[in-house]
């Protein structure tokens, strides 16, 4: 093992922020594909996947990087956990463009719409607050925006359930649209677990 | 950082029963949920809706104090872990009450009634023994118990799916139902969660 | 860092590799199960939860063992998770045969088959690899054939939704195969969790 004494290694923040980065490449795809007729998405479904794998990309350098240094300017765990939730913000982000690729689905309800605009503000505003870890830089008024979007995605999550549900005739599409709609959810809830450990690593390192 | 040597703080114990506590009331409305008209259920969902919120305020009380302690009763990873799976038993209790208010379901079958049964003894039976984390006492009776109500909740769970599966003409009412069927398994299986990181407690203080 | 007083206990790599010997039985189980009538079926089931169990015996006598021990081979974490994401695996497959025999279906999809068959590849490579922790002998090149597995299992995955919603007129058949598919498909995804502990112990330990 190669002990590296001096200074702490900052690549991490930067690291982090990439994948952070494409998580708001990922949600303005799923935005466009939503905009876009049948015949484009598998295009805009396919940028998707390359977000995708360069997110992928960087939290394997992650990975790496942290069996392989001694000193960390996180604890290690805490990276580790960063790494793996932004990677599922993106791994559902992707699943739900593909889903609805795969699905042929033509139209969406508004509300879905809705879902991937508080999907779009949650990853500008987690982009924003990585390379902030550095200085503990007003971390908890991003920890405070994303729950109180977490909360929004939900409501939007229950009226949209409800909606489906008391409209639905045709029991194949219903499963179809429900997939992608709790796919969405499944998105928020990563991006508030990232939330979560930000506040909790602010608390610690305070 | 606040060092405090002595004495041990002993706070976390009295926070884990309180959530353990709220989860007996989330079950218990749950059963009252189950047993009234479709006109009631919203007031009793809103009340299950405060106890996993005050849950949830003591799960954040533990995260802090962990944040915030040098020196813990037990392992600051386990405490954590306590917590994250009592909350998790809640927050599925929670999502059940609100899916059948959401979706409308007019008739539950008998077995979704034995279902809500098992998670009552689970909560009260967690209740029990979260205090007794302090002394370690009858923590193994506790586990197989739990244990035993895991299975049993099991073996309810697949005959309840081969039932609803025999009988179903309407699918989508299927969709519904199965959704709440899943989710009051998956409480029952954090509640064994709960109970098996017990046991790791009890056989490492021991 | 580990101090090594006394002779490594090697007992967790002797129950490591026996969870993924239980995993081989229990993929081949499997595939006699699709290749069997409906008759036969239970009794397969039946013999997928001896393997199940025996997979569960040799995951507790892990825990204990790592809670009564003061060193261990690798770390202590490093084994509670390679023998909790095994045991994932296993429950997944077993899942998978009971639902099929629960659900009563009939006929199933070629692709499938190859579901199981990349499972059986994934348990066989697993079972070859544990043994090989001890010397941390030709690892990667198990990584890299588990993620190349993966990847093929998650094609067959999308490629068979695919194909059911295309087809598909029975609802409630489609929901029944749905959840076959999934949990099949949750089974790889559990290999590969696997595959990428054991690539981060490579990295830690070398």
């Amino acid at each position: 093992m190669r002990l590296r004494l001096t200074p702490r290694d900052t690549t991490y923040f930067d690291l982090l922020a990439e994948i952070a980065r494409h998580t708001v490449t990922g949600a303005s795809l799923l935005a466009e594909l939503l905009g876009s007729s049948r015949l484009d998405r598998h295009a805009i479904a396919e940028r998707l996947s390359e977000a995708e794998h360069a997110a992928d990309d960087a939290t394997h350098s992650i990975m790496r990087r942290l069996n392989q240094t001694f000193v960390t300017p996180l604890d290690r765990d805490d990276i580790y956990g960063l790494a793996s939730a932004l990677d599922d913000c993106m791994d559902a982000m992707d699943e739900a463009g593909h889903l609805i690729v795969l699905y042929k689905i033509e139209e969406l309800p508004m509300l879905v719409s809705e879902q991937v605009q508080v999907l779009q503000r949650c990853a500008e505003l987690t982009a924003d607050a990585m390379p902030r870890l550095r200085n503990l830089d007003q971390l908890p008024e991003y920890c405070v925006e994303i729950n109180r979007l977490e909360n929004q995605g939900d409501t939007l999550h229950r009226t949209l359930l409800g909606e489906m549900f008391d409209r639905a005739t045709d029991p194949i599409a219903l499963i179809k649209l429900k997939e992608v709609v709790d796919v969405l959810e499944e998105a928020t809830d990563a991006f508030e677990r990232v939330a979560n450990m930000v506040e909790t690593i602010a608390l610690k390192e305070s």
